[in-house]
């Protein structure tokens, strides 16, 4: 068989490479030669501490959950995919059984075979990976390898907005502008919010999400945070407030800014119990949290096709597959200094 | 002008008689003379530690919310009640011209003057009061006026069900087992739960819920209440739990019984903050707060009228208007020993 | 192999036996033992004029999609079903991969396998046919397996309440006595329907619907019937119509007594052009088409278990399996003699 | 008091002017110098042959809904608008009581005054009118009076795209390319439709439609026009179809070209009996009415300052009010030589 290579997390804060097999499609699969992997949060996580799922004693770990390549090899039942079409992968190979995906949400299927993570924890840092054909989408010609690895995080982003329903002519808050918040913020303006306020507390995203489009950008960190935002949105609050950042003074921040019968979408994972009070949101506030994206590719791939989604802005860091130690330390200690980092697998792919 | 008496909280812990002029209505109102006032826990807080928003120095401050009477008087302008009209009143009066009314959301309007509270405090517990006449309904011969007080805190049962969504089928937890969360179980179970649970700490409560018709009650002490709640509903737990009893336990158990995209619907007050793991619901549950009711009156009083909702089981307790500050000091003090208070203005009328 | 036996449609208005081999379950599948199945319009309309989409040359054609009956074998992935139980097939094989089964919709999947239909045409008039595990549901010991062969048509009732929303407290009106008409008929009230009109011209089954609990039932050649239905649900019409008669007069009706901002849900089969004035319903009336039914099995399972659906109370004429030729005779010619009538397979199996 | 005019319809097909008393604003109300008011098809249909609803036997008839100007002067409770701003004016007055207005759907109010029809025909073909005060909307000081005039046919846009809920990566179809189809494909764009086809029959609309950002644009006439479509939006069709023609070929279209479960909107008033063939929706496509909007009027004005829906390309012919008799002439004969006309009530106003 031929040579393959994958990186595997050895211990919490270890990477090492593993030489092995390249796998043989099934019939319904593709093999990927992988080119590009971006870097998540829980990628970070998993390096610093282990998933959040603990691993069977001795089970192999990988991480990374973003891919794009190139078709290296379909299996026979495999028509609309051919070798060499430039594809993304949607990681979690869910059930379609049960009473979720039966019912259109696949992305909370108890029974979901998602990379990196329980029960299998494969994950896409490596050269060759196979895939079900029907979660491996082809990229549009115009749209780089970088940004198909984007299609993951930014498909976060699609599916929040879709879960908010109609934005026209309504008013966002995004708490957080880390890579989700920035492009929660563009995908919301695409959807027709006519005001769209980005909060975090580095000044370098502040600015950034300035040029990639939201109405305001303030600061976290000013106590008057929440009276400006309501100068821009209204005295009651936004119509939507996405968090973003996954902390507890941006859930209590959204509680203060969230308009009546507003939405509350929580997209950030908070971290242990944050302590709510409800009284700020008894107005028949709806507080819905959100999970990963369902039947969101097409469209996100769509969204930056066509330039409304700005991908390629939000990554600002490459590492080379070669240095992955020396990129989950980086990425681990030092989140602060880039927006979204993208390991290259292999660099004469394009 | 004719006599009329009030019931006025003098200080907190002390309510005093005043006497004072019947009112005339206005063009548009009814006079009502106040047969039956029901006791709500927001009086009891009242009671004890004044409104929750503070009135104005020395501005007088009236309790209840929750009247039934007959009509005494008509506007000019009313005409489709007459004097001698059974009937029960909506006690908030929303603007109609803020976006939230004009969205249909009047039970969020910012502006609305609902009784005994800010800005004019004008409270239930009087002989004879004046109303808008589109808020007063007209209850259908065969409900007692007991049960017309009823209509009150049983429309926000009947709301939190609408907001619900539609539950044919659903399986559905009832946390708490006062008057509103045993009202929701039988509201629930009209509108086609198919199994419906109900959890409160106190025995006599769990008898009563399952006398009036739910599927199990559930002591919430038991350690096991939440297995045993999944014995019935399902492993993944209930489709919407309804939080009615404002508690931090309780929201907890109720984040851990709803389903993968379930709804928990806040309809309790909970006080202060309560420490909430969004870890536990990050599988796209919504957290939906309930206020109050909007519309609701119609079906409300058709469910009461049909026996699906059993009002008058819920009533087990009676006070004499005259009896006013023994009535607030015993449910003040022993609100355990019975489910919902009637206060009795006039008990010549029938 | 073991005997088996099926009917076939050998020309329009001709249904012959053919023996054949009794089938092997595939891995995820079960081999029933057919007791009764259900005649459909869709039947008769099969045996008089051949399937809606015509069948290849000489390719055959099998009748019948609402079977029961006892599990006889199971595949060796099967682990919820074993030899002996009680089940109700649930006909259609969707492919849960298009973009419809993805939303939660597979009841539009273009690519489904549907009992009696292209592209396989495979009838459940027969002795023994196998099916996929997780399209087959265990009855409960209570229902009988007429009651089994009802849940089908019963499911179609069950998905149009449900798509119709909430309907605690709203008014209804079901266009159509027949079998469908009459369970959504009970299956709105169950969901909280205050008003159930029902519409027909027969009186038989006015009277039939009346029984099952309908608030009114109505002749639809009365002239006053409109009238006769606003004087029930109220002047401006009812908030939701289901047309369960696929007929041009009842779809007239519909127009003319549904409410604005209302449903008008379509349910029944409508042929050919049906002259709709779009001026009577141009007040934002939803016209809404109900196909099939998706997901809702186990609720309509335990709608009939729990007696809020009364199947056995539609059924109301049995043929023998050997009578066949008849049974669709009778059907085709004498359809308003009876209510919904059942074909006995095996009339030893209870 | 000073000096108005007003046009009135003297009989079908003649307008007059009638010289009249400048009316003093109610407490709530202001007046309003009208300097635009733009001609809309219902007015055309009233000049041809009398309003809709048959006015009383010598009832004034006035035309024209689509006013802006300045206000002139405000009644004594009105803060919000001071003599000078220019404003445009929404023409319906509705209940704000009756159970559609509660709700949220003022729109179909059956106590609605709206102008030009009953149960007042006050028109907007006027020097000055009175109206009240919420129901009038200060326009930015970028946009222009024909602007203004435009914003209540923009609105039906806005509301037929906000009722078809989230158009995220949707794709559209527009059926007819006037002002009112023109203005839904530029919303439905801002919306985040990703593929917008106009289809008309005047290849000058087309062109139009192209300009203002349609994806594609195609001739009603071609036969080949609902498979061009189908190369655009995909096999199954489109997620949702506006209709704005109101006529009968473009709804055989319209349900040739939605996708299963998607949306059919009824935008334009389809007059007489539409022949409609259910089956070809009977795959659960929504059809939904659309009447006017309701709370659209900010979103619309804030779509049109931002330049996302360009409502100066959509004016392309002006008459002086004083010609009003051979404006409506030329937009009852020659409708096809122009998209929207707008009368210049004022010219020295801007």
């Amino acid at each position: 068989m031929s040579a393959n290579s994958k990186a595997i997390l050895e211990t919490p804060g270890k990477m090492v490479f593993e030489d092995c097999d390249r796998p043989a499609p099934g019939p319904d699969e593709v093999l990927v030669q992988i080119a590009r992997v971006g870097m998540c949060g829980s990628d970070i996580h998993g390096f610093k501490s282990g998933p959040y799922i603990p691993p069977q004693p001795g089970q192999e770990v990988g991480l990374g959950h973003e891919p794009a390549g190139i078709i290296a090899d379909v299996g026979e039942n495999v028509t609309d995919l051919k070798v060499g079409d430039r594809v993304c992968l949607e990681p979690g190979v869910p059930c379609y059984r049960c009473e979720f995906c039966l019912a259109g949400h696949y992305n909370v299927c108890p029974n979901v075979d998602f990379m990196a993570t329980a029960p299998n924890y494969k994950g896409a840092f490596a050269k060759f990976i196979t895939h079900p054909a029907h979660l491996t989408f082809k990229l549009p010609d115009s749209m780089s390898l970088d940004e198909g690895a984007l299609v993951e995080p930014a498909s976060v982003a699609t599916h929040a907005v879709q879960m908010a329903g109609n934005l026209l002519g309504k008013t966002a808050v995004v708490l957080g502008g880390g890579a989700v918040g920035l492009m929660v913020s563009m995908v919301a303006k695409m959807a027709g919010a006519r005001a769209i306020v980005v909060v975090d507390i580095q000044e370098r995203r502040l600015e950034k999400a300035r040029e990639l489009g939201a109405t305001a950008a303030f600061s976290g960190s000013d106590p008057d945070v929440a009276a400006k935002i309501k100068d821009i949105v209204g005295q009651y609050g936004a119509d939507v407030v996405f968090e973003t950042a996954g902390a507890i003074p941006t859930v209590k921040l959204g509680l203060n800014v969230v308009k009546r019968r507003g939405k509350f979408m929580i997209v950030g994972t908070v971290p242990g119990e944050a302590p709510i009070s409800f009284l700020a949101i008894n107005r028949e506030v709806t507080m819905q949290t959100v999970f990963r994206y369902c039947n969101s590719y097409p469209t996100t791939i769509e969204l930056i096709r066509s330039g409304a989604l700005d991908a390629s802005a939000i990554v600002d860091k490459h590492f080379d597959y070669e240095d992955i130690q020396e990129a989950f330390e980086v990425a681990a200690n030092h989140a602060d200094t880039f927006t979204k980092a993208v390991v290259v697998v292999d660099s004469s792919l394009s």
